[in-house]
């Protein structure tokens, strides 16, 4: 797009982002310094922020300002239960539902051999050091049911039953809302087999 | 995704980019804190660097950190043909095609009304001023053929002509590599009308 250095910078820094190729961080720099140079200015100013406020809850591992996230710090939350979730927005998501009032552990990750992603990269010591906590007595593996959120489930589950704890997963199943003419096959037998 | 301040903001400053929606901003967000904090503060300096220093040149439009763009001080370029495309974008691909040594204006937009893009919006008057220079003879409408495009070369070569110019466009015609059969009829139409 340019020989400018400054504009060179910005596309390569673009690009970085996740699901950003040449093109769309083509665009953006011309967005940005065309349409909304208070837009970038902002964005540069969020992102120092963010990494200089953003780390990591210490209960429970995900994103917090605080030493401890805002739900960890809620004392009204029971604190039986202990929902294994994957990212953040994996938390939210169930957090909107209003049918959990537990705790959360978020992994920040799950296993993934292929991209080289082990048991340590993924926060699971920290997982068995939080459900060695007395006060757990249930460990929900809200897990995605791809075949890394597999992996990583079985993995952990393994590890919590040998430290005695009790381990339950989501309820795979007919989507809400769905037909069952178009379910795949697999998640039929599954809730078939998981029928109540 | 959550209840801390900075990363809500820097959540809604991604958003502001173009083709990024609440997912994508999240997904954006994350990746930076867990895996890249470094690209963060990279991103968060090239906005910075380029917002200080990435003007427009001052002859032909487009971006430059200098007050003229290596294209507009080379002295080697063909004075006499005057080249008006759209982005930085365009510019850069009829560029690459090494197919055109004359100079540039580059519009930095097309008309619009729908998105509220008037004459005033794109440098139609600093296009006007450049082309009344008496070297150049030939302004070249580098346009796309969408719309806007067709739009935008209509009401150019209106105002040159009325001032004495002579105003040619890119051809239309079948792409280089394309079956007949799959070219759109209209393509196809200016082809052969416009065959050689």
């Amino acid at each position: 797009m340019s020989s400018e250095p400054s504009l060179s910078a910005l596309i390569e820094a673009l690009r970085r982002l996740p699901g950003v190729g040449i093109k769309s961080a083509q665009r953006m720099a011309f967005h940005l310094l065309q349409h909304d140079r208070d837009g970038a200015l902002r964005l540069a100013g969020a992102l120092s922020g963010a990494v200089a406020h953003v780390h990591h809850c210490e209960r429970c591992h995900t994103f917090s300002e605080q030493a401890l996230c805002s739900i960890c710090a809620d004392a009204q939350r029971d604190a039986t239960k202990l929902a294994v979730v994957e990212t953040p927005a994996d938390q939210a998501a169930l957090e909107r539902t209003g049918s959990y009032r537990g705790c959360y552990f978020v992994l920040m990750g799950r296993l993934s051999p292929i991209d080289g992603v082990g048991v340590r990269d993924i926060g699971v010591a920290e997982l068995l050091e939080r459900a060695a906590d007395a006060a757990v007595q249930e460990v929900i593996l809200a897990l995605g049911f791809s075949a890394e959120g597999e992996a990583t489930a079985h993995a952990l589950a393994q590890a919590l039953r040998a430290r005695g704890k009790t381990v339950t997963r989501l309820a795979r199943g007919v989507p809400v809302g769905s037909e069952l003419e178009y379910v795949d096959l697999s998640t039929i037998a599954h809730a078939m087999s998981d029928r109540r």
